[in-house]
């Protein structure tokens, strides 16, 4: 059951609270300036990835007197330093993967972001993918049926992604639907919210975002 | 031509600078709290519209000391206050509109104004439709060649949209590419900067996301 948190360098104000992720099987990576984030939390990340091209010589010096196994790319490399840790956090055969640190800020990293963890679903179905901020998590719901845990989030959302979903079931959430259409630009399956601990949501092709937020 | 500028009532750090807009003929929409918003950077909306339940009694009260057209709905409406106003900017007969206090915060709130403009543009394709925040600005493109003008923003970035773009060909950019397949989950044509005043993306189906940022 091995957890892995990634902790990317997008703005500070928009990172979860780490702590509240990690336990003792909990594999931390720090991606670029995300490891000096991980620091200032208190924790160690085991793995820190990257060009580092986002820090000091300072915080560069800071971050080889950790006990990490440190990985540096050349700055001019094929990917990001966010799917250089992705791709890390694969080879640690995890059963969930968070990612923090990749909100706010630049909304094209989001979207890239966003993609690859939407691919890496598709590819990996049998790991929970998902990304964490401050007041959302974000997960992508393959066919079938899906359990669903209440967070401290109050709020629940659903949008197809990628195509249309024809047929969606949800039981146990405040609003329930039976076999409700969800087009592709479908934003009536917002705000929902969780009547008791757990509830489920159904459905047959494609792909569905779940998004979990708080005001 | 008129301009049309919608100011929601997102977190009030994204916003764009909303007087950087305005000229003589642009109509100002307030949707709900960003009609204070836009008081607050000196610009009285022509028109407020929502439900208004995100105010305080006195700020009411300083809303309806202007000279705005107040449009209030109930608060068991079902439509959001920014759906409201996008279908209001659409009674003006505009050729722009600009969505800005949708970015940052609740990502759900995020997506589904996302959804309801790429559905905006594909119904009226002959309207400039875009979300503006304070470090990016987000249009989406139909099939065809788009002339680009470079902006203040450094960065420019192209995602497909609801499905696999699959030949792709772009000019007058720093990393031009000529019927290059871009996969729904492509993150590579990201980052990219004008090299001149202008530049053109051609592209035969479906529709690209494109995400003009800087850091």
């Amino acid at each position: 059951m091995t957890r892995v948190i990634i902790c990317a360098g997008g703005p500070v104000e928009e990172l979860c609270d780490l702590l509240s992720y990690v336990n003792k099987e909990t594999v931390v990576i720090g991606a670029d300036r995300g490891s000096l984030y991980c620091i200032a939390q208190g924790i160690t990340p085991a793995i820190m990835i990257g060009d580092f091209d986002s820090v000091t010589a300072e915080e560069w010096q800071q971050l080889q007197q950790t006990n990490a196994e440190i990985e540096r790319y050349p700055a001019e490399k094929d990917d990001t330093d966010t799917n250089l840790a992705l791709q890390r956090a694969l080879a640690l055969t995890p059963t969930e993967v968070i990612v923090t640190g990749v909100t706010g800020g630049r909304l094209d990293h989001y979207e890239a972001v966003l993609r690859k963890i939407y691919e890496l679903q598709q590819d990996y179905p049998h790991i929970t993918w998902q990304i964490a901020s401050r007041r959302n998590h974000i997960r992508f719901l393959l066919p079938g049926t899906t359990k669903l845990n209440k967070s401290a989030l109050a709020y629940v959302s659903f949008f197809a992604y990628g195509g249309d979903v024809s047929s969606v079931t949800i039981r146990g959430l405040k609003y329930e639907t039976t076999n409700e259409p969800m087009p592709l630009t479908c934003g009536l399956f917002t705000s929902n919210e969780f009547i008791g601990e757990a509830a489920t949501i159904s459905f047959e092709e494609n792909t569905i975002m779940m998004i979990m937020s708080e005001d």
